[in-house]
């Protein structure tokens, strides 16, 4: 898959991520380690909760939307986080939904004090099979340029020497 | 461990989790889940990285906070995640550091729709063993209320029926 840089964006691109299954197993299992609450954890409380069945956790969703984003912009020596706002979850995520991120580049601009990488803002929206939106933030990242001589050149392995 | 509610709660109020240690193991687990980038997966690229060694995802620490959250708070019924702004890693979490979550109430306020529920506003503050912050973010809750007659008669199984 090819490696992207911040030199390939611009504001407004839009892209869709692959789907991505929810098994209720990993919704249990992720709750016991980071989200121990009756709605996440064991489907017979959870419909007793007001939610009346099991739901992922909000945090579990967001981690589901990062692996997407990764995956689908695919930078070059990575993407690093500076920040979310608005990341919020307007319906729930339950076991067998069929999830995809679409990420949309609002803004971009050059590091002002790292010259190999750029700053880039993305709305993420992660939406289930049914084209209904679970979460929606806004995220700040840190992410590779190409260094000058590398649009004419083999990539080299390191900027950062 | 008491159970908390709504009606517990006053603007102002803090209370600190107990600590958690980031093992090294999980730090690459959560990665292959969730973010895989060079700096999460593997220690010896993360070397390469502009970080110099493995790091966790932001996402991890999130999650990680959310535990140490959910456990110290202990809402009855549990707390409903409703958004999440001014999310930010402002220091690495690396393997063997030890993580504890400050809370802060800064806001709260019945629900409007659900009067079962209020709605809190909380600063989570996230630091490492030598005090420095890994992590800060304002969250928005839907918590339990105590039903009227909880107060002075013993607790019932449910509020919602």
């Amino acid at each position: 898959m090819k490696e992207r840089y911040f030199d390939d964006l611009k504001a407004g691109y839009r892209v869709q991520s692959e789907p991505f299954e929810v098994v209720g197993k990993t919704i249990i299992e992720f709750a016991e380690k980071f989200d121990p609450q009756q709605f996440h954890l064991n489907a017979k409380s959870a419909e007793r909760s007001i939610f009346k069945g099991l739901i992922a956790s909000g945090w579990h969703t967001a981690a589901i939307t990062m692996r997407l984003f990764v995956k689908t912009l695919n930078f070059a020596e990575g993407a690093i986080g500076l920040g979310v706002d608005e990341l919020r979850w307007p319906n729930t995520v339950r076991a067998g939904d069929v999830l995809r991120v679409e990420t949309e580049i609002v803004h971009l601009r050059p590091s002002r004090s790292k010259p190999h990488y750029g700053i880039i803002k993305v709305r993420n929206v992660t939406t289930n099979q049914r084209g209904e939106i679970v979460q929606t933030m806004l995220g700040a990242l840190m992410v590779p340029r190409r260094a000058p001589d590398k649009t004419t050149r083999p990539q080299t392995t390191s900027q950062h020497d």
